[in-house]
């Protein structure tokens, strides 16, 4: 605990896969300041001891310097993190020693942001694919985040993949012609189906930028594209078997769920959004689906203030969305 | 052409992914020598030029020298390459000055070995996945062959791919159990998903170990496991499509072509074989599955005979069975 006579304050961190952000706020919800960070991923890779101690020191040491306060005045901390959960608490609780730190895989932390801290499922869908719930006795449940290789049902990245596939299926006349075949290449700046195979197997298109093809197959749905329009209800399908699944396993599929939504496929619209509401409402129909209120880093921000004392009243969260940093808007867009 | 009094030969290579093999022969089909080489895979990324010209001129010498000839008795030479099919005449061209070399793409010489030289369709499926048919009338087509990122569907690593995803769905609880849960860990000496998991995406498990998963899965359906079953079920289908799509892009789903299969996926038994011939016959009843005669190594052979005015007759064939060396058998069943 503080020893200070500053009032206490509370630091949240998003430790992400791109990008590393934390917020310093006081008790009542007003941020003071928010510091940026680099990439806190693959800790068991070379290099990732430092990139992860780089990513909490500079992005905790930043948030404070440009609130203008001291370690001394924090008194909670929280941790969103995509991986290393006790060696990010460990940093940052050397960074902190008056504090008490508690680090949640960001899935938790993300379900925090979109549902204002109450129970309910968050999917989340950008370069991956995860759903996570948890209801109010604490009962949690996840399912889907397993990566590229084995999973990411419905993700960006499979989208991508399979916009990919529909164009080399129409190139053999195995599938229906599809604008994908004109737009993809266009999206890299190139001019055929030769050259897209090039670039992607000799790497110059990497992971991050395929599941970019998200948006592009949401542009030839829009279009009319009767491929596109597949590709992304199969992925909407997909996406609502991750959160029936998970509630499912809470016990919820007859009283209903709040269903959260937030990641970079959310945000390619209503082919996405219809197909996804519809297969949740038809399984479970007491469930409802909201897009997600806030970013994870204001999950972890809600959870240090609730370990704070604090509770989340619609004047605390007036005071945050009054200071909420650009910053911690557009990062929820870049999520994954 | 050759100014030598020695009988005149052939040379036949099959220039692979993971090896070479070069076979000499006398123009009635007495196999007199094989030779081995490296493989002759990726000539556009580093070392590639430097690893064709050994696997080329390694086969090549290796089977003159197992066959006690000199380079000036081949009159002429095929080769059956996955790519870089012109640096590899050129280079078979330095050795045999004499020889008429031509080259053509390993689907080209698989089809020749499976049909005996004959019109019709080869489906190759082992760690990818391609359908290559051929008239007499010399019109041809491809589908497939697009590799692992953007095709292969209905290929060996295809199917391992689906075989880790419905462990993770299992885990889930968003698939149904199945044997593939205990099997797979077990089969890359692990016990747990959790290890799986760590040892694919550290690249400890590389996609040619993914491929060799489609064993593990026939295992899975021969003892009843349902999941295991439909995966199979799915990848005949898909290897159906390209087999039909060939056939009917050739405008002979009416009139029917013969329908060769080879490669380490159509070995996995009949789990594959049955609902692929089920789903060939539905869509093209006059059509014919065969298991392919010959390797591809055999075709790159029978099109170096007919080209040096040799007619693959009963007595030909009977003298490249009786000569044929176990490794040009069982350099089919490692085909990809």
């Amino acid at each position: 605990m503080a020893t200070t006579s500053h009032p206490p304050l509370v630091l949240a961190v998003d430790g992400g896969q791109s990008s590393s952000l934390a917020l310093v706020a006081t008790t009542d919800g007003q941020i003071l300041g928010a510091g940026p960070g680099g990439p806190a991923n693959h800790y068991h890779e070379p290099g990732g001891p430092e990139r992860l101690r780089r990513a909490m020191t500079d992005s905790t040491l930043a948030a404070l310097e440009a609130a203008g306060q001291t370690p001394e005045q924090i008194t909670h901390a929280v941790l969103g993190m995509t991986g290393a959960m006790e060696q990010a608490q460990a940093l940052v609780q050397e960074l902190l020693p008056h504090a008490s730190v508690h680090s949640y895989h960001d899935s938790v932390t993300a379900l925090a942001g979109a549902s204002v801290a109450r129970p309910g499922v968050v999917v989340i869908a950008g370069t991956g694919a995860v759903a996570y719930g948890r209801l109010t006795d604490g009962r949690e449940a996840l399912a889907g985040g397993w990566g590229y290789i084995m999973g990411d049902e419905g993700s960006g990245h499979d989208i991508g993949i399979n916009a990919l596939r529909a164009i080399t299926q129409a190139a053999d006349g195995r599938g229906a012609p599809t604008l994908l075949s004109e737009l993809v290449p266009q999206h890299f700046g190139l001019t055929s189906l030769k050259e897209l195979h090039a670039a992607i197997y000799r790497s110059a298109i990497d992971r991050t930028q395929i599941a970019s093809l998200c948006r592009v197959v949401a542009a030839a749905a829009s279009r009319g594209d009767a491929v596109a329009t597949t590709l992304l209800a199969n992925a909407a399908a997909d996406l609502a078997h991750l959160a029936l699944t998970v509630i499912e396993r809470l016990g919820q599929i007859d009283a209903g769920l709040d269903v959260y939504t937030t990641g970079g496929v959310f945000q390619s619209g209503r082919f996405i959004s219809e197909p996804f509401a519809r297969a949740i409402e038809r399984r479970s129909p007491a469930s409802r689906v909201h897009e997600a209120a806030f970013a994870p880093v204001v999950g972890a921000l809600f959870l240090a203030l609730q370990a704070a004392g604090t509770t989340l009243t619609d004047e605390v969260l007036a005071n945050i969305r009054a200071t909420l940093p650009r910053r911690a808007i557009s990062k929820q867009s870049e999520q994954d």
